[in-house]
């Protein structure tokens, strides 16, 4: 049984926590919480809660929360650490991580230089066995892996551009906006191309990213040419094969990503959360070698599986194995939904 | 074992065949849905899914979804319906109930004497027992129903005056708006005084409606006057005493309606619904008899424990045995989160 | 001529500059923007530019936009100065502009009590008159004045409650939220109650203030009680002798904010701006002594004309000459509309 | 002087009846509007106002505003009309327009087929010299064609992928949603692809459609190859050469379409819009013969511009003659602003 802390409880941290929890060969050792919540209330009655420091461990404690130690302790007693802290945070944090002597997940926010190796279950899984030091990519880099992984298997990629609408903030958050606006980022490539290719290393990819004032779910538009022509049936079979992914038919009346949040909690899973990529089968059209989709990505949830399948590739375990005691677990079963 | 049908598979009637199917004194004889979409496709893997007709039959099961039988089979199977179609259905089909000498329940978008009475399970709980035509009142009228019992069984309430800022639409609608704008409606007071009258039969209340731009919660500012001066701890013990109602602490960071639903998907449940009408404690203010509060309603699911409820009532079980049995099934236990 | 300088170029203080060019009997001076863009590149086509100080001289000169002074040379040049600066730096630009000797107006964000009096030009403009240091209430203050005003002098108000639904953010902003939730203010009353009171002195008001995720005005619901009884034509007769309220009609199809300022761009004028505070009629109530509305504001623009008269106040200029000549030189004509 | 009959004065109609009014050959015979709101009160200040039947004559001068005839009067008193009528209903009043003998323009919501030409000022004027049925394409259409026109003259240009998220729906309405969703339409190409080539014959390119809950803008993400390779200079030397277009410096802060639309009003044009297509500078990128920019369309009036010279066009008069008209008379400069 492998010892699993998490250090940060927010949007991914609370995720991983309550996966890792649902596996036969791991256990949550503790999770660190940073201030005494709401969220905090309710993880107290399944998780064992430590502070960041003493300082804190009192403050949670006068908030009638019941403390087990700090970070520290929590260290020395797991066997990995997974870093679900603010974005910016983890490659500091890693350092503490390394003095300690075990093992570290870090996010998708954090620097690909700050790990030995980044990590997607369907991309380069085999990379990050046995490995030390491992980063998970974000939710927008892990949903492109995900559908061009197989692709790419099957048919070879020449050159990938993709459209990245993005929800602008998270459900829970009532902070940031915008409240009627598009924002577009100027950068191109954005840096999902970038990210992407640490997890494919000779994908030739160019995204945009672009904000918009919604919360449920990111929004591909992918163009893409393979190294050989196709057609619609071959590519609805070659993503049909992978189970992380859900494809939805026009006649289901699935219009939006309202919708799909829908089925989401139509499913009775955990958070209401959608493990799987989500593409408009009605999307997808092919010119020659040319393929156009759309696809929908739960940013809360979309990387969970993959942190999961990440802890077993740096303990050893192969790739087909782990995918299949992940999804059983969390329910994923893919397009035969 | 009560044997309860839904007609209509929307937003409640979904809810109330969860709920029901729950009950250890209940059990859900099938669903009717009229449309074979996602959602149709998922309740197939729980329970029995009836056509409204023969030829809506053929429509399924063209689309691969096994149906057991049309509306008029699953009444004659049934020992009463929750009628969960479009508003303003629910008069209409009352005939075709009453033809099938079956009890029924309409929910609160239908008109009160369409029904022998309206019900909420705090305010007059005992009116239904034994009857056969009930109406459970609407989301908003429930919530006002649920926090103002206990205030006006334990001071008394001179008048009531709430304005009720209501969520545009659904989550799982795109179609509606508004995107950006606050549309008051103009009637004074708006139809949810008279709706509550139907429940607190004394109660003297004016009610404004006002739609804004979300898709979370409603929330009620509400003004109120006592028979009695009081105290914030006072209200706060009366309010405590009811277990469908959480009272949030300013210091555990729940400042808007995203972090209440946030709150309920911690809790793990169903769907992430909060069956409880949440009151910010902070906001309760008191000067002699006036009191003042805001209070947030899960528009999805505040009315499903009372459907569950005017079921026990209309077969003559009393109220704390079903609201104990209620609450325990769906993991309501109120103020002591 | 008196010579009014504008120090911060923000959303009142373009349109007070804009106001105040207007005048027959004022001219700005000079504006101070704080950064060189977009809105400073526009406004040097009208104005004089001014900057803060040297060094952001010299950052305006290197972006292309000729400055004419900073502060100080403005202030030297000027007979009042209006203070646009962002909330909570008006207090200490004040201090810069006692040492110039020059009179100021600081806007709604600013303290009361930083200032000689504060300012309404229906409820209390005579107390402005020759005074050097005067506070323009805030846009929802300004428009609990504006109605109220009329009703108090003719009727008598022993009591009122206001529910505020604020708008979120302004328009012009994409980074503040929320995007999908209603956050309500703890404080009871909010701040708005304190805030009429420095210039309704006598009123007895409670409010509510809650954010919901709009950009376009404010609403108000207001509920109150006369010192005698009336009728809807004669309160529809109070409202209609102001100029800066309108009274729309039902059958005019003006369901909600999005109307309201879609009929001011209807208007032509500078900004699309709606200087008058708008009440749905069919929304007025009457029940002997108490009295129902409801009020949008457009929180960009409804403090301009009082800015506007404040100055002539300061100056010793009577109420109807100003208000007169304010409301002329803007269009307002008010009900007549 | 051309006498322009407006039929239908929606967001459209409205802003080419303005237009159309500044004009120094042309003039308004008037306006037909189908119901007396708050928008034909107005009208009625600047337009005479003409009823579509003798039914709606006695409406309209039932609520108090003058009605000068009906649609057949209006028709027999001008030389051209402007079809302003909600999308669908041109082709059916074309027949009424070719009974009465009388030039007609059609907007963009109808079909290519029912006019002579279709008709964007850049891509396609002189088709347009003399005919009489003539639609004006849409405004996402319009600005496609401005900022490709430009860079296919120059360029010549192989092919185009554009990203085109929608608006939901404009200020002005607060029926439609989505609220909180993103939704792609599942045709590939979108329509517009199809509508592009009505004004730009040669043009090869790919569109996908994504509705964004947003009422300020339309964006455009779009990646083009041209025919020979280029430099950033070259492309924004290129689109310089337009005045119907903006480019915007991201040091100017323009970081959303908030800004944007804020800009427009900092104008001080009529119904504070924004005639031109608004390009991030920023955004230009350049690789070999490969062009990325970002767009954003300002839907309720870029096509305004063409439809005066679409008028022009049709009574013979050339090109850069008309050009030169409409825009001087519209402040629009272009990228010198």
């Amino acid at each position: 049984m492998i010892g699993v802390a998490i250090n940060g409880y927010g949007t991914i941290g609370r995720r991983i926590a309550y996966a890792a929890s649902k596996q036969d060969d791991m256990y949550v050792t503790g999770i660190v919480k940073n201030s005494p919540d709401y969220v905090t209330k309710q993880a107290s009655k399944y998780f064992n809660i430590y502070a960041p420091d003493n300082d804190k461990k009192k403050e949670f404690e006068a908030s009638g929360i019941t403390v087990k130690g700090t970070l520290d302790d929590l260290l020395s007693e797991s066997d990995i650490v997974i870093d679900g802290t603010p974005e910016g945070n983890g490659e500091k944090n890693l350092k503490i991580y390394k003095q300690h002597g075990i093992k570290a997940i870090l996010e998708g926010g954090e620097s690909k230089d700050a790990v030995e190796v980044s990590f997607n279950s369907y991309s380069n899984y085999s990379k990050s066995i046995n490995k030390n030091y491992v980063r998970v990519v974000s939710c927008n880099t892990t949903a492109l892996a995900r559908t061009l992984t197989p692709l790419n298997e099957k048919f070879g990629i020449n050159e990938v551009n993709a459209t990245i609408m993005r929800r602008a903030t998270d459900p829970n958050d009532s902070k940031k906006g915008p409240i009627n606006a598009i924002e577009p980022s100027m950068a191109y490539p954005s840096h999902h191309a970038g990210d992407l290719k640490t997890v494919m290393e000779d994908i030739n990819i160019e995204t945009t990213a672009v904000k918009v004032p919604t919360t449920l779910m990111h929004v591909h538009v992918i163009n893409l040419e393979l190294k050989s022509e196709t057609t619609k049936n071959e590519i609805i079979s070659a993503l049909s094969k992978k189970r992380r992914l859900i494809l939805f038919d026009g006649n289901e009346k699935i219009n939006s990503t309202a919708q799909i949040m829908d089925y989401a909690r139509e499913l009775s899973r955990n958070r209401s959360d959608l493990y799987e990529i989500a593409i408009w089968k009605d999307s997808i059209n092919i010119y020659k070698n040319k393929v156009h989709y759309i696809q929908a990505v739960h940013q809360e949830s979309d990387v969970i599986p993959e942190n999961i399948d990440a802890i077993r590739a740096m303990f050893g375990i192969e790739q087909s194995m782990s995918q299949d005691k992940t999804d059983a677990s969390l329910g994923i079963k893919g397009v035969e939904y």
